[in-house]
């Protein structure tokens, strides 16, 4: 297969996506014009480092260009303002300026710190994000949400801050632990939902194939993912209005999340019962038919995502999610369905209606 | 006096700057376009809180909306991690959310510093500056620079991140210790220095004016000085190029800062014996004239700036700006004069030339 780019269009800020089967070892696929700068810092976990630093490294690398690492522990309760302040001690040790290039190797906890502390050090140096797991390459890496955790609340703490590339490469995927893999596609399916019917169809015939992790398959699933991803944040870079639309089943998600504990369920798994109940309510408020409803659930269950959300009780959801940092004016917004493909954002919703999908969750 | 306005263009971030003798206590001379929030949360310090905080409240509050505060201690020492972090946390415990917005009340720490908490804050909430020194009135509050320090240097975490509004009351600068009015007359020289022969001339025969804090006299020159930063933040919003030309002076004044110790000689006067330095060496590269040299020199004396470098050394000199932020793959980078009202960035001046400039610092 051949290489795929997307350019999501931010003016003077543009940047490509480059994916590929396997972009580092490849060559000249990497494009010079895409690695300007002379001095790379890689930030990366102690996981996802020994595998790929070195590959990555040797093609970043050239005469008159340095490459050097800051590891940070793996795992989301690294994703704190702890580690954010070794990495600015560790840049300031190394000397680092305002034309040093930080590059994201890793999942979507190395693509938000290390963007938060791009967009934050010195008031911003350049920034690439190389994503290692497939949510982070179909959702985090692209469109500069950056961000660390605060113990009241996940991504309290961030920035938007575009890369200046994000470059996808497949075979990354294959050290991808399979229930991690299996959360990235709750994203994926997360896009055919809101705004892409026909994609949607296209997933329903090939989650076999995506399963099978089959780079034809993931190419193409990637790009459509990137491609609509840019489409939203083209229209609303700093979620405003529009670009809320990606957080169709992450409020309920959220919840589900805090209130396991983090950790318990993956982000992905948490958004695919997430998209049930709030696919749930778009059906009570006569949108969504039922038949689309059972096709998102049967397309979850088919990856081996959990579709039934666990049973923290009503009461204990609505704190929850009104601690969300969705809320605006202190009402509480949420995304859903006009139809299969079609998404909306809205505050009003039939409390009622929120109170009855969430009967199905009492404990 | 009629209030000046001035509109910092930048496509669909511009805001204006609003300029009056008397801002807040006035009738409808505060916009209500300009105040579009519901919620309003004051950032201010326990110096100007007490002198300022209920006649802003007064004007921002109306039926349906609410003016809340959060209380920093004053000084440069407070512009720190610890510091943002409790802002963090009482945004979070006032359930602040993206549309609520935070107004810095207070001088360049309490702007900068409200500056970033509102820059970083859920990923950027809305934010007004109400600046309360000339420092902070001439030049930290327009433009969109926000950062704390860190140990290792001053503004090392930061973001470009512009208000909605800049309102500016001279009447503030009322309360303002007479050192510290002075040493914010060194940023407004600067303009003059830098891009604006006229207004440096206007300066040279309105300094008493000034220096008595005559409205009529502070209201224009505050609006030269906005004027001209607009211009420049407007080409180069993120100190890619041209807004380097600000920091005539600094990179001398920041060594002057770091080598006396933070807060021996305010920001002003360091940047004030820091443009003589420059100056000398825009002369001795045979660029700037000497009697040119002399006019500034004598416009300084005037207003009571120290002219004179403090004698740490040439080399710890060299040292303290090799460390410097603007230091740009490892090269240093000078704003010179070409003349008075004309300035230049450069990283190609005579090594031999700045050893020589600084031989008149040696101990």
């Amino acid at each position: 297969m051949k290489n795929r780019q997307i350019i999501v269009g931010l003016g003077s800020r543009s940047y490509p996506i480059i994916i590929g089967p396997d972009l580092f070892r490849s060559e000249a696929i990497v494009d010079e014009g895409d690695l300007r700068g002379r001095r790379y810092i890689v930030v990366t976990n102690d996981v996802v480092g020994p595998m790929y630093f070195s590959t990555v490294a040797e093609r970043l690398s050239s005469p008159g260009k340095s490459v050097e690492k800051i590891i940070i522990p793996d795992g989301e309760q690294f994703k704190s303002q702890e580690t954010l302040t070794s990495i600015y001690d560790q840049l300031i040790t190394k000397r680092a300026d305002r034309s040093t290039t930080i590059v994201a190797l890793g999942g979507g906890v190395v693509g938000d710190l290390a963007g938060f502390a791009a967009a934050t050090y010195q008031r911003g140096i350049p920034l690439i994000q190389i994503p290692t797991t497939l949510l982070a390459q179909v959702d985090s890496s692209v469109g500069g949400k950056t961000a660390i955790n605060h113990p009241a609340g996940k991504n309290m703490i961030g920035a938007f801050y575009q890369p200046q590339a994000v470059f996808i490469s497949l075979e990354m995927l294959g050290s991808l632990p399979d229930r991690e893999f299996k959360a990235g596609l709750a994203e994926v399916v997360k896009y055919g939902a809101i705004m892409d019917e026909a994609f949607f169809s296209w997933l329903e015939g090939n989650i076999q194939s995506l399963l099978a992790r089959d780079y034809e398959a993931l190419g193409y699933a990637v790009q459509q993912c990137c491609s609509n991803k840019a489409k939203i944040v083209e229209a609303d870079e700093t979620e405003s209005g529009s670009r809320a639309l990606l957080n169709f089943g992450h409020t309920f998600g959220h919840a589900i999340e805090a209130g396991l504990g983090y950790g318990k369920w993956l982000h992905g798994e948490a958004v695919a019962a997430g998209m049930m109940l709030a696919g749930r309510l778009s059906v009570l408020a006569g949108d969504l038919k039922q038949v689309e409803w059972d096709r998102l659930q049967q397309l979850l269950i088919e990856i081996g995502l959990p579709v039934d959300a666990p049973k923290l009780g009503r009461n204990r959801y609505l704190e929850l999610m009104g601690y969300d940092k969705k809320v605006l004016d202190g009402k509480l917004r949420l995304v859903l369905l006009r139809k299969l493909g079609e998404a909306y954002v809205t505050s009003d919703f039939s409390k009622e209606l929120l109170v009855e999908v969430l009967s199905g969750v009492e404990q």
